[in-house]
């Protein structure tokens, strides 16, 4: 059945396999007037892009996306906006290994199992190359976000292996902490607490040169995200949110706030207190006296629909499957074989997991912006 | 916008509040022919039902559903189902302190934000009574599993507080042992470690007694389910059955497999090994060689897709948010107060969480065969 | 497949059979605040009632509604509207006949051939007794369009048999005409032409008297539409209301504005020139000068989007298919034999049509209006 | 809100405009391991494309079809299909007449009052042009339907201005017929009563000559269509169809069966009597003795379900708007002009419209195919 569509008011879909000319997103649903053109997509394709840094893969895309439709004199039209981005980098790779076997950790045989046959040059529609249009429509997320409400979502580096960074206030993050060091050179594992962003680098090289992976952790935040967004039973923000994450490869887990911290808390030691504060309008909420949270445990969020407190999320990343080290599996007919993956994999994804996530959380969140809208209070 | 859906082809629409004449499931795409009755729906409404043991809310609501449309002569007609459960002990509460305040941890605030204003008797829809039609719900699509591929779902209370159950081989735990203890008494914690089970009954019954309350962690294991489920991209198994899980009243996070730990294993000690067994043919994949792994670190999952092994997920549950004692709060005008919540709460949600979740994931599979069935290979 | 919802962001799902214990629809998407009580359905549900009127079925049923969640206070809170109608007057008939024989014209053998049985006590859920709660819920829709936009549906009996009445201004026919003779009694046939209303009641007692029944048109018009409803390529306005009266039972043809008289016109004929008129602001679209066409055969719709003028539909329905005449048919088994449809039918369908088509117009316009709300222009 | 997606597990969106770099289509849910390459899409292009012969317009456009995904080694992998088709003769025309006048029958006025401006160098995105990929889309959904259950769809021109075709079996046309007339010349009017056909094109030649141009009406036919298809209630196939007919530009008025001329039938005039009869396994319903209609003015479809008699609807179709003669309207500010539309346009849109009819007939037969293969009896 269709699954390549996310989203209800502020729509994707999506098609293009690794090996095939591309990948092609059509956005649908976004409000006419916007003005876009392919340089909103670049920053963010720049940051999921191959090749761009030591300890990524080494696979060479530039990811030029084109804007077929839906954009009239640099504004959007209201209508569905198509954007293609081609693959150059297909490598004529030797295919044969795992034409004829499954690669442990990865989806070639649940395909088989699905649809009987699938394309044996690398993961196809699984492959990570999908995600390019989620980033390109997660840039048009994020514009809307940004000119409609203020709204903006960051994410970083929490935790590679054991190494963990300590972020003490993740809404106060900035794209520029997160991209650049004090000495103005790339961020290139993204993880804002810089000692530890060094001990992470060190970290993946390592384990690139024991030909391995190592997994991690994400954090997410969305600030100016007025309250009231998300739905009370079953299209709860959490809920939206939770699936957003969960559609991106290498997802073994989801939490907001305390997250699976909950478990251990009283209620007493959960609860985040109520208080009343004066606040600017950058939210779109109007100013004047706004109820707060002294803590946000809560993650933004309660019964589902936001409070108006920082949106915070945080994904648990899975190592690359992919491994030039020897692994024990099966061919296609069940018999007993190992197998070592070739090819330029990134030995940590987390550096590059960022923005797709981010691109993730935006739909999300323009979504039930647009929903909002619509229903909102009788008259507003 | 509409929120109260939940499904693609076995789909589920409801309503109803806590204070309410009651709570209603539209249920549409159930294949004709199923035998179904009330019969069907009591055991696990009586193992969701408030008042069932000492250690949950004292609240006395027999909730006996009434099947409205949709069987005929005791089978499923293909039709929609209409299921009605009645709210009998709507107490005539003293409103006037929750209808003034915000209650920590609740949606009070956020529905005022949302909506303008709030059925302030209570939670409204946002209660947990909401959940009632979601386990009868579940029911059906259980037995649909059961009848159609011979899949089942259990779950159970993994964790209270730092109490953590051994649970060495998931897929094997029976409702038999969640449900009773060795002696023939209920199992009041469903909890099938019984060593830790009675830690859990202590620790909770202690936190009653404090006025306060805990959090945990549940584990639902579904089995049987034919690999190839899900789909690649944005519907993949592990997502919707991530959704389905938030959409449940105070989950903070949700994990499949290995889950958070991921983040601290390399690739080598990640990935499950492929081997190929010889199986029974018990999930209507066919008998003869099948491909299974060693481990199951990827939750029965892969590329979003099931690989037929068990699929194995983690809700962690906050502590409930209502508590006697007195809270820091403020009023809807935003005046500092304090809060008391007197009531009949929950020390420990997780004991009547086990059969929500179960029923939410039951949805999930159930949907996702009928998707499979749709969907598969040419001529399948 | 679940086929029982309609709507995106007004949205329904309904359930119940016509032996069953009674019909149920859930609303969801209505905002919240709106005031609404059982009085609001009742008069279009009197329009529906059978036993209105000599010339409609003689069934006996009250048709009351009960509203079992969503509305607090009064007020809509913006969650699901649960509205339930109890069936009354199931008569013990002998089914022996409709049992084990295809009725011509009905649905019998259909779901035969679906769903394998069907519930022979009658038309099960092709009853139109289904239609009670689109007509419940259509009152609904119709309040959220007066007093959010001014809107306004009203359908009137176009046609009988060869009597075809004439309605020179349709957007001016108001509901009094339509309900009610100049002499105060009541329009039983709905035609607000007078003169041929009463040839159309002579007509269908005539009908009637020879145990035969009679098709005819019904036109339905809505006022108020502002400008810019509707989407570009597959939702639009037109395809919307098409496809929701064709979801009405006994509907043959669907036409909007000159419908198919168009196919004899020359594009002079047929375009209707544009020309500014300075007008009050009764439609939420501002006032001041707006564009208006002198002549109205697009029907209200321009590319599928709404013009401003009124948009205009009809409506074809077949003659009742239970006939007290004998028929030729085939029992379930194919074996020849004839069939004798006791029971209590209408004669002509139109008179009771009318307020379900209106409901029907009125769900489509509601929904559009949400979704103009949420996607019209930048920061609109 | 997103309206460029069509149908639910056999499931179209597009995007794309009449004067941007071309119109994409992405195909979601088309079951894997379907034969299918460009070729599979040219004839029904071809059928379609403007230029094709002279009482066409002269736009000269190749229509070339790119499978840019979903498609591996020549078969369908049941995941997303992109299809690309370029425009090609996007001449510089002078827009200024257009840019600040609204022309007469089309959606210039509409997209202003929705959108806040638009593409005002012609359709935009309600242009004709934007149905390219929806006849590619249908190729493809003609294919399954052929592959999987026998089906075909086969359109045609029925009427133009007064001339009436005379069809007396739709069934048994060819689209030989439709598209060869006997001599072996291209039947360039798509009319299968070849007499009138020559007065069809005598017609049209006589209408363009005059600056002019003419409706008129198309059938459309699909056979193989076993009974069962469709739902109860709101997914009625009569609904889904119809719905998809007025998709269409241009489309005033749809019917099925007998249509509207069932305003005038009595109940033992229209109702369709049934017999059982002896049939061969087309259709893959079974053989052995099938229940089957003597006549079919309900059109193949009953309760909205179908009956495994053949399906024939009928669309009206408006004469083409743009006019090269001087008609009356405004200007974007609301004063009193004239315009001609110069450029190529069609005279009678009807030759063209055929394969953009059985286009969408197509997807939605595929689409309630695959909804019967997921919901069908219990264990089917």
């Amino acid at each position: 059945m269709p699954g390549n569509t996310f989203g209800h008011l502020f729509r994707i879909t999506t098609a293009g396999e690794a090996h095939g000319p591309g990948n092609i997103v059509i956005i649908d649903g976004c409000p006419a007037g916007m003005p876009l053109s392919e340089d909103d997509l670049r920053p963010d394709l720049a940051r999921r892009r191959p090749g761009q840094s030591r300890i990524v893969t080494q696979r060479d895309e530039p990811d030029v996306p084109q804007i077929l439709s839906g954009v009239f004199e640099g504004r959007t039209t209201g209508t569905s906006i198509a954007i293609l981005i081609e693959n150059r980098d297909q490598r004529s790779h030797d295919y044969r290994d795992i034409k004829d076997k499954y690669r442990p950790g990865h989806a070639d045989y649940s395909f088989d199992a699905k649809y009987g046959f699938r394309d044996y040059r690398g993961g196809g529609r699984s492959s990570a190359r999908e995600t390019t249009v989620r980033v390109a429509a997660g840039a048009v997320a994020k514009k809307l976000m940004a000119m409609e409400f203020g709204g903006r979502v960051i994410g970083y580096v929490k935790q590679v292996g054991h190494v963990i960074a300590n972020v003490p206030d993740p809404a106060s993050v900035t794209l520029e902490q997160v991209e650049r060091l004090p000495n103005g050179e790339p961020n290139i594992v993204r993880c804002p607490d810089y000692e530890k962003a060094a001990e992470m680098v060190a970290l993946i090289e390592q384990i690139r040169s024991e030909q391995n992976s190592i997994g991690g952790i994400a954090e997410i935040v969305a600030t100016g995200v007025r309250a009231g967004l998300g739905e009370p039973v079953f299209d709860k923000l959490k809920a939206d949110l939770g699936k957003a994450l969960f559609t991106l490869p290498a997802v073994l887990g989801v939490e907001y706030g305390i997250g699976f911290g909950c478990a251990t808390l009283r209620g007493t030691e959960n609860n985040d207190p109520f208080y009343a504060r004066r606040v600017e309008d950058t939210s779109g909420a109007g100013g004047g006296p706004r109820i707060a949270t002294r803590s946000n445990r809560h993650g933004g969020m309660l019964g589902g629909i936001s409070t108006g407190m920082p949106v915070i999320l945080r994904a648990a990343v899975k190592p690359t499957s992919s491994l030039p080290l020897e692994q024990e599996t099966v061919t296609t007919r069940g018999e007993p074989t190992t197998i070592r993956t070739r090819g330029r994999h990134d030995p940590c994804l987390l550096p590059r997991f960022v923005p797709m996530a981010e691109a993730m959380v935006a739909l999300v969140l323009a979504d039930h912006w647009l929903r909002w809208k619509a229903s909102g209070k009788m008259g507003g």
